[in-house]
C-alpha cells in the first residue's frame, strides 16, 4: 500500500507529473504552491472501456459545507456502466472522475461544518467524483459509519441498501405473507433486497438470474429462475395468482411481465433500465426499442386492476429532487439493522483503481454475485504479458490524456445482449 | 316502526301482493307455501331517479355457505348512483335489488357456516341486494359486530372505512410527516381518511370541498379548499413542493392535476371516477372526456420523477379478484380501531327506503357530511301535497312493475356539472 501523500508515484502514466518534493522547497511566500496530485478513475469520452483512465488530477479544495474525505473504499454501481456509455440524462462534460459512492477517513472539513470532525469514518453518496484518493463532498451526502464498520462494509452497503429498503418497505411497503419477484437477484441489490425482506416473516422471494449463479446464492431465494426462460409461466406454476410485488431493474419487455404477474394490490415497481445496455458502447436503438414495447398505462386501468406501479431512481431523488434528510433517515435504519446483525453485505471482490474496467466488464457481463468494490490503495493486477502483446496495444495505451489500464485484461466486450437479459445488475440506472 | 314479518305490509305499491294471513291457514301438506315477501329498493332500468323503485319482492333463500341477514341499516354510496345511470362495467340485468353493504341480525345459516349462528349482529359487504328487509350473503362477506357496535355505526363505517383504510395505510403507506391531498373532503370517505390519518403523527390533511360545507367539516381537514377554485395553486402557495399522496375519487382533469402535485417519491391514488357522473341520467360523452384527458404513463416517466400511481376498486378487488381475506383483516382492525376510540363514523342523515331517490340525489348533489344511512323500518317522510301536484306525475308513479317513490321530493335533477367537480363522493366507483 502507498503512503496517501506519494499517490502520485504509483500512477503508471506519461504525464506531466510535477515533482512534489522540489516544490515544497520553494519559498512560500513568493509563490504559491502548485495543487497538489491525487489518483484518480476519469472518464475520458463516453464509450467503450477504453474512456476509462486512471490519471493524476489536483487534489479538491474542501468549500464551505463540505467534507473532504480520504477514500479508502469504494462502490462499483451498474449506473457507472451507464454513465460511461452516456446513456444517462444530463450527464457531465468529460473529462470527469467517476463514482457515486465511497468511504473513508474525513481529512478537512469546511466552514459551517458541525456533525462531523477530522478523523471520523464516513461514506458518502457523491455526485460523481467518488473514485478518487480525496474527494470534497457536501455534508448533506456524508453519513458518520457505526463502530465496527469497516469501509468496504460500508462501500458496498450504501447505495445497494439504501436503494434495497426504499423499494422494499417505503415504495413496496411490504407485509408478512407477501411475495416478491426480484431480477438480477444475485447483484448488490439483488442480495441486499433478499435480506431485507427476509426481516419481514413470511416472504416469498423469487429470483432471476443467470443459470450459473444459481448454486451461490441458493440460499437467498425461495426460487431461482433463469431469466433466459420463459419465468413467467414459471413463476404462474409456482403461484398461478402472481406475485405482490415485482422489483425491476431492467425495463423493457420485463416491465410488461412484471405488471402482468401481480396479484390484486400488486405493484410493480421500476428502478433501474439495464436493459437498454446490450453492448459495450450507446446504442439508442436498444433504449428506443425498450420505450417503445413498455405499455403506457392509464390510471383507469390500474383502478380496474387494483394495481399500482411506481418508479425510483435514487441519483435523482438525491441530488435533483433535494431529498436529502429522507435518504439520510433511510441510511440510519440500514446501519442500525447492520449493527443489530439483520444484514450483512456480500462482497463479489475487491479491485485495484488500474484495474476498473476489467471490473466494470464484470458487472457489464453479469458475473458478479453480491458488490464489486474499489479500493485506492490496492495494487494493480500484474499484466505484463498481455501489455506487450503487440505494438499496437502499445501505442494506444499512450494516449496524451492518460492511460486506459487493464483494458486487454478485461477485454473486448463480446456481445453482451442475450446475457445483459439473463443479468444482473447492482444498482439503480438513468437513461433518457 | 313496523314488525319484520309484517314488512309486505306497509308498502304502499300496486303490485299483487298475496294476502300472508290466508296463506298460511292453507294445508301445509298438500300445497307449498308462497315464498314470503319481504320490501326492497329495486332498479326497474337504469337511468335516473324514476327507476328506484321499492317493491315486494320474495324473501330470499338461504344456500350453502350463505347467512340470511335480517337487515337494520344499510350504507348508500356513490358507487350506487353510478349503478342507476349504468355507469359500471358488467352490470346486473335490470330489475334487481340495489345496495352493497348492510348491517343486521342473522336470521337463517346455511349448510356448511360455522362462525356465525342466528340471532348474531353483523355486517356484509353484499354484491348489490342489500337495500332490502332480508339479504342472503356468502359468509365470506359478512363479519360479526363488535359488542356496543350499533348498525347504524356498522353501515356507516364498513365500505368507507375498509376503503379509506386500504388507501391511506396499504396502499399509500402513510408514514409520520407526510402530507394528503383529499377531494370530497366532507363525504364518508373523505372523514374517514381525515380519521384514519389523524392517528398517525405529524400529518397534515388538505381537502377539497364545496364552500358551504367547509364550516362543518373544519376540523377533520388542516386546509379546506373550494374545488371549484384553482386549488394546484392554492396547495402551491401551502406547500411549494407539493404533497406526499393524492387520494383522487374524481378522474379527469383532477387525475393529471393530482399527479403534477406530487413531492418526491409521492403516490397518486385514484379510488373513483365520480366526475364522469354529471347529469341524473347517463353520460357517455363525460366518460369520453375524461378518459381522454387523463395523461397515460409509461413506467420510465415514473422513475424519473420517482412517483407512483395506483387505483383501488373495493368492488373487482373483493367480488371478481377474491380478496375476501385480505378484505376481512381491514375489517377486523377497522372495527378494533373503533373499539379503541381512534375513529368514530359521521353519519349525514337516515332515511326510509321509499325515500332513496331524495337520498341519493342529496349524495348526487354532494350535500351530505358523512355517511347516508338507509333504514328498511324506518317511515317514510309524509308528501301528501307533492304527490298530488299534477296528474301527469300520479300516472308516471303507477307504472305495472313498482312505484317510484320521492322522486317528487328529491325533484328533477338541476343541472349538476358544476356541483358535482366541487363534489363529495363517499364511495369507490367504477366505470368502463
Amino acid at each position: 500500500m502507498s503512503e496517501p501523500e506519494a499517490a502520485g508515484d504509483n500512477v503508471n502514466n506519461e504525464e506531466n507529473n510535477p515533482p512534489e518534493s522540489k516544490t515544497e522547497n520553494k519559498n512560500e511566500e513568493e509563490q504559491p504552491e502548485p495543487p497538489k496530485e491525487m489518483k484518480a478513475v476519469v472518464l475520458a469520452g463516453f464509450g467503450g472501456l477504453k474512456s476509462v483512465k486512471v490519471m493524476n488530477k489536483p487534489q479538491p479544495a474542501v468549500g464551505e459545507g463540505e467534507i473532504l474525505i480520504r477514500v479508502k473504499a469504494c462502490g462499483l454501481n451498474f449506473l457507472d456502466v451507464m454513465v460511461r456509455q452516456g446513456v444517462i440524462d444530463s450527464p457531465p462534460k468529460t473529462p470527469f472522475i467517476l463514482g457515486f459512492e465511497c468511504a473513508g477517513e474525513v481529512e478537512g472539513v469546511g466552514e459551517g461544518v458541525t456533525d462531523v470532525k477530522v478523523g471520523d469514518r464516513v461514506a458518502a453518496l457523491t455526485e460523481y467524483k467518488a473514485w478518487a484518493e480525496l474527494v470534497s463532498v457536501p455534508a448533506k451526502y456524508v453519513y458518520s459509519l457505526p463502530q465496527g464498520m469497516e469501509f468496504q462494509n460500508a462501500a458496498s452497503m450504501l447505495m445497494n441498501y439504501v436503494v434495497a429498503y426504499i423499494l422494499v418497505f417505503d415504495i413496496g411497503n411490504i407485509r408478512s405473507g407477501q411475495s416478491v419477484l426480484v431480477h438480477s437477484a444475485g447483484g448488490g441489490v439483488g442480495q441486499a433486497i433478499s435480506q431485507l425482506c427476509k426481516t419481514v416473516s413470511d416472504v416469498t422471494l423469487i429470483g432471476t438470474a443467470s443459470k450459473h449463479k444459481h448454486e451461490s446464492i441458493k440460499d437467498s431465494f425461495a426460487h431461482l429462475l433463469d431469466h433466459g426462460v420463459d419465468y413467467v409461466q414459471e413463476i404462474k406454476k409456482l403461484s398461478p395468482e402472481g406475485v405482490d410485488i415485482v422489483l425491476d431493474c431492467l425495463y423493457g419487455d420485463d416491465a410488461n411481465k412484471g405488471y402482468n404477474l401481480l396479484k390484486p394490490l400488486g405493484r410493480y415497481i421500476l428502478y433501474g433500465t439495464s436493459s437498454i445496455v446490450t453492448g459495450e458502447t450507446k446504442s439508442f436503438f436498444s433504449f428506443a426499442k425498450s420505450w417503445w414495447q413498455v405499455d403506457k398505462i392509464n390510471p383507469m386501468k390500474l383502478f380496474d386492476e387494483n394495481r399500482s406501479v411506481s418508479g425510483f431512481q435514487l441519483r435523482h431523488l438525491l441530488y435533483q429532487q433535494g431529498a436529502h434528510e429522507y435518504v439520510r433517515g433511510v441510511v440510519n435504519k440500514v446501519f442500525k439493522m447492520w449493527e443489530n446483525g439483520h444484514i450483512k453485505p456480500v462482497v463479489d471482490s475487491t479491485w485495484a483503481f488500474e484495474d476498473v474496467p476489467e471490473a466494470m466488464q464484470k458487472l457489464h457481463d453479469r458475473k458478479n454475485v453480491g458488490k464489486i468494490i474499489l479500493d485506492p490503495n490496492m495494487e494493480p493486477k500484474p499484466k505484463p504479458k498481455l501489455q506487450t502483446k503487440g505494438s499496437k496495444d502499445k501505442d494506444k495505451e499512450k494516449e496524451k490524456d492518460g492511460k486506459a489500464v487493464g483494458e486487454t485484461a478485461a477485454g473486448e466486450s463480446t456481445d453482451a445482449e442475450k446475457e445483459n437479459k439473463e443479468g444482473d445488475s447492482s444498482a439503480p440506472s438513468s437513461a433518457n
